[in-house]
């Protein structure tokens, strides 16, 4: 029996008009990312997995997709496991290779590996898809492609600067107005975990911090102490909780709040550079935004913090992130490389892009003409003038069969072809085309240069 | 101890020359696709396993990559082969998802399932990587790109004709004269088999023939003796091994060699039907040759075969090939539906314009302007004329630090980039920009409108 076609659960089919809809936010941010100064790379679908286990935390490992071992793998099992039925402890012996998990990993790879060919900093752009056995849910994939942008090897805060001005061109570009970048510290961060008496804390005191805006100050300071944040502490916090006002005012409370701490101090240093900076050059639709309670995979980032928030009007997460990091590439044997990236999530762009109407019509680059096929020998002259029409990059194709000409006239409707063009006997004795203009019925009687410049 | 970085055997990283390079052929054949009325598909890059095995053969079903189930595993392993130590049959119960082996079974998958959304015929392209745990040696890697056009819905002929146009147009395009379109018919081989009454033997057969360029006549006659095709039936070959001439003298031999087998005979007639409207038609700097020895995956095909062959100053396996299938949905349910597509192979088109030099210089779009950093007040000034230039297309960019001036020209020097622009004091003052030509080492102070103009 035939097997019901399916695909696995998380994946999916685009159509015509769906990749046609991809690939103009992907164009979009590839130009952008080039008028910037970035190089794409490509990276291998699969990695050793070596590479990859061991980057993302347990929890990360566990959503890595293992590609089998090919021929008969169970001849390197590990015996023990094997025995004990232990399939975490028997993978690491049947599978060597794994789907990537995100662009960052390997791109660390790639530049310690590459790192002799590459001129430093090296500014990259990777478009390609990952992998993650997530369970599949409203939004998000198993598959799902990365759109991520890097510059390691300067640790230079006009790095921050351009990645602000880059999110705004891509944003303004895809007329996608009033995007929020937000942006904070990890400096920051530390210096209010050290200043409240919490810097063994850091990691519980920021995911507390980090749920300000869904539940509210008191269930945050509720969780702060359940933490064994100090009561003291958690009272030096109170200005955070009420941290409102231009990123200018913003910047003066926190000074105040860290004036004991270095590398707080610094924190605020630095974004107060990078607020300067972008006030001076201006970003065209975007509006950059202090938020102290940004943290976004932690552990990773160094300095600064970016996330970018859909216009208000849209309910929809983060469109995008990123930031510094100063040892990425040491897990690679590449010391004291500092970098700082930022990513664009595409589903979420795409969505946000549909609810608001914003895809241009023309994105589908559809057949301008079809022409009725009435027979062999009117079919070769139709294609005659098919090669001229696309020499001169119409697109255009003849219905392959000589099938009733309602049912081709109903194929021209079906798939939105705005002509049709009609060729018998009389058309080829004195060399016309009769064009037929769908949305009006109109009908005309044209020499070939006439088609042309009428379509 | 950090780990040494090294990528799965097979496996490419693409930097980003290469890149530039790969999106060029990619864009030139989808430019080539939509003119001709095709439309864009994507499909998942893993499937359930049960849509690709069985489909290419036990040989093709040991080269799929297998994704191991997430958690545990091995709750759900077949008793059995576990305890026997049975990979081949432990598989499927530990392993429900399979990389993509190649995009025609996607594709009938694909049309499978959205039949009801399809309008036929069906003009479909898809660009998409493709694995195969195949033996990695010079020229074939376990990923590599297929770029695939397929009609389905329509047994029309001038699907051909349109095929072997859209090779002639796509090579054109990339400036690559002289490539050889083979065609040939499987009806004609089936014809061929019959006559020489080694129907049964059809398989044999074309394997021998197929051998003909390489091994030569006397050693194909003896290995079709060796499979039993008897002394009578090799001796009415005898014209096949002395086809020459055009198409149209070629064809007026095998005519005469078939003129017995109704199949043979319509395979004959449908080679002359595409030949006649390739002659109408002309093609750009193709060439379309018969081939009676051409078999390619012979199970799958039934009507005509291709094949493209590099020109001859290229030592070159084919660079693409197709053919029409009349069955292919059928394994998935729905039966009678007729197709017909082609195959470009990229990474042969890539080393063969790599060796006739036939890339465009402009491929690559690399930075055209690198601004000296000379500190952040000049730095500041200078990402303001980059906004301006960055609006007007000019990629542009700033060395993110106010490194040694020798260090900063010699970054623009190994990029390649062919002008800097030097911001100091009297710049900013006047308002004005140094632009330095790198190859010629000229300087002049410009305006920002120069600059732009200049560039």
């Amino acid at each position: 029996m035939a097997q019901k076609p399916s695909i696995p659960k998380g994946t999916r089919d685009f159509n015509p008009e769906q990749v046609a809809k991809r690939n103009y936010i992907f164009n979009t941010i590839r130009g952008a990312f080039e008028t910037f100064g970035f190089q794409p790379i490509e990276t291998p679908s699969f990695e050793n997995s070596e590479t990859l286990m061991g980057k993302y935390g347990d929890e990360g490992d566990r959503l890595i997709f293992k590609i089998l071992n090919s021929g008969d793998y169970l001849s390197k099992a590990n015996q023990d496991a094997y025995e004990q039925k232990d399939a975490l402890k028997l993978t690491s012996s049947i599978s060597e290779k794994a789907l990537r998990y995100d662009l960052t990993v390997p791109f660390a790879r790639y530049v310690v590996q590459h790192q002799n060919e590459i001129e430093f900093p090296f500014k990259r752009y990777q478009i390609q898809p990952v992998w993650r056995a997530d369970r599949p849910q409203k939004g998000r994939f198993r598959e799902f492609y990365q759109c991520d942008a890097d510059v390691v090897g300067s640790d230079s805060l006009w790095q921050e600067v351009e990645f602000i001005q880059l999110y705004d061109a891509v944003f303004s570009a895809l007329k996608l107005e009033g995007v929020t970048i937000k942006i904070n510290n990890r400096k920051i961060l530390s210096g209010i975990a050290e200043v409240i008496g919490a810097h063994d804390k850091l990691i519980d005191f920021t995911v507390a911090l980090d749920k300000l805006d869904k539940i509210g100050e008191e269930k945050v300071k509720e969780e702060m102490r359940s933490k064994g944040i100090s009561e003291e502490g958690i009272s030096k916090l109170q200005p955070l909780f009420s941290l409102t006002g231009s990123f200018e005012t913003q910047i003066e409370s926190l000074k105040s709040i860290l004036i004991s701490s270095e590398e707080g101090t610094k924190g605020i240093e630095e974004l107060s550079f990078i607020n300067e900076a972008i006030s001076e050059l201006g970003l065209n639709t975007a509006k950059l935004q202090l938020d102290v309670t940004l943290a976004r995979g932690l552990n990773y980032y160094t300095g600064a913090i970016f996330e970018v928030a859909a216009p208000e009007s849209v309910k929809m997460g983060s469109i995008g992130g990123g930031g510094r990091y100063d040892d990425l590439t040491g897990i690679f044997g590449l010391k004291n490389v500092s970098g700082v990236g930022i990513s664009f999530g595409l589903d979420r762009i795409y969505l946000v892009l549909e609810e608001l109407n914003l895809f241009p019509e023309t994105v589908t680059k559809n057949v301008e003409v079809l022409f009725i096929n009435f027979g062999d020998k009117e079919a070769l002259f139709s294609l005659k003038a098919i090669k001229t029409l696309r020499g001169n990059g119409i697109n255009a194709e003849l219905y392959p069969d000589a099938a009733k000409m309602k049912k081709q006239m109903n194929h021209a409707n079906k798939r939105l072809i705005p002509y049709v063009v009609l060729v018998g006997e009389e058309e080829m004795k004195s060399n016309t085309f009769t064009l037929k203009t769908m949305n009006t019925g109109d009908q005309q009687k044209l020499t070939i240069e006439e088609l042309i410049s009428h379509i």
